[in-house]
């Protein structure tokens, strides 16, 4: 496939650069956006490097922000004690829409992955256990996916952390809420027989 | 899903409003972009400007292109009297793959989609009918996607065009080569049948 412009060419390459973007999806954008009046295109490559100029990341917990602490971290209102651990800012909005967690975040930016190149220094960490020491954490909750690099970060955190100082708690891993048993993987029906809890009547 | 940064949010948007690309899909690929330098995001950003800025439309056939005549339409090599008529570059780049043809290429630029609001006029048609009235033109091919809006734009071109002056042919309908007959729709085997051709031995 021989692209006559290496104007449409350039952009077809960058679009293909991103993750889960092939050619043939880069060359229908591409061509799509050639459509847009320049106004338009102006506008859309500009949010890219307004973007990368102006977002900063918490100085609490590193997740992307506007300003320097991040709108849950400066929200006296949320239970600064407790602390869930995730990867990225994705992570934090899942957790935020469930509205049953009013504790505050810790962002890795990533979860230790050697296949990737990834080890514990690329990830935010220090400060985590810095807060962790300091005495005023009662809980870290562990929300990492249930793969095996999160389990690998979770085991490095778990011994770098003071946990005979501070509450260490996982996600609940178990059968979906609303899902059929028939239909459950055999490794997560069988986690929820072993991890089986009390029969609890709620509302 | 309330993101807390707007120059996020505007990335996201702005790749959101790109064809096939939904929320989710452009919140991963917004982070992949913020992880990467300042240099990168701004030649991925100063692509899409110069795209718009640089390409032109082939004053021959209305391809895309950097200089003021494509390539396939400056070519003296290429048989002049013979015109493909495609929709965009796309099939343009499909049928050049196959290196059957050696004529030259119209581009419409789009097809007649009523429910797109794409009429007769939305295409570069004007062009193609002086063409075929300079009597410099033997045969037009129509190549058209094989659907309502392409048997559509087949129809109103025919009508336009000077038929009797110049042959106009379309591309073969058939079971595909190389597939099972069982596995080919109604559709096109039932064409197929009525569209059989003379044996011929290749090669």
């Amino acid at each position: 496939m021989k692209i006559p412009s290496k104007y449409i060419d350039n952009v077809v390459e960058q679009l293909a650069s991103l993750p889960g973007i092939g050619k043939r999806t880069a060359l229908r954008l591409t061509l799509h956006l050639l459509n847009r009046s320049e106004d338009e295109v102006v506008q859309f490559a500009n949010s890219f490097i307004e973007m990368k100029q102006h977002v900063l990341k918490c100085k609490e917990c590193g997740n992307v922000t506007d300003t320097a602490i991040c709108a849950i971290c400066a929200n006296p209102a949320r239970d600064h004690g407790t602390i869930c651990v995730v990867e990225d800012i994705r992570d934090v909005l899942a957790i935020e829409a469930t509205e049953s967690y009013k504790g505050v975040y810790h962002v890795l930016g990533a979860i230790i992955s050697p296949m990737d190149g990834i080890g514990p220094h690329d990830l935010n960490i220090a400060s985590l256990i810095t807060k962790a020491n300091s005495g005023a954490v009662e809980e870290i909750i562990f929300a990492l996916s249930s793969t095996m690099e999160g389990d690998t970060t979770n085991y490095y955190l778990y011994k770098k952390l003071p946990h005979d100082m501070v509450k260490i708690t996982s996600l609940s891993r178990g059968v979906s809420v609303g899902s059929e048993l028939q239909y459950a993987d055999e490794l997560t029906l069988g986690r929820s027989i072993i991890n089986r809890q009390p029969f609890k009547i709620h509302g």
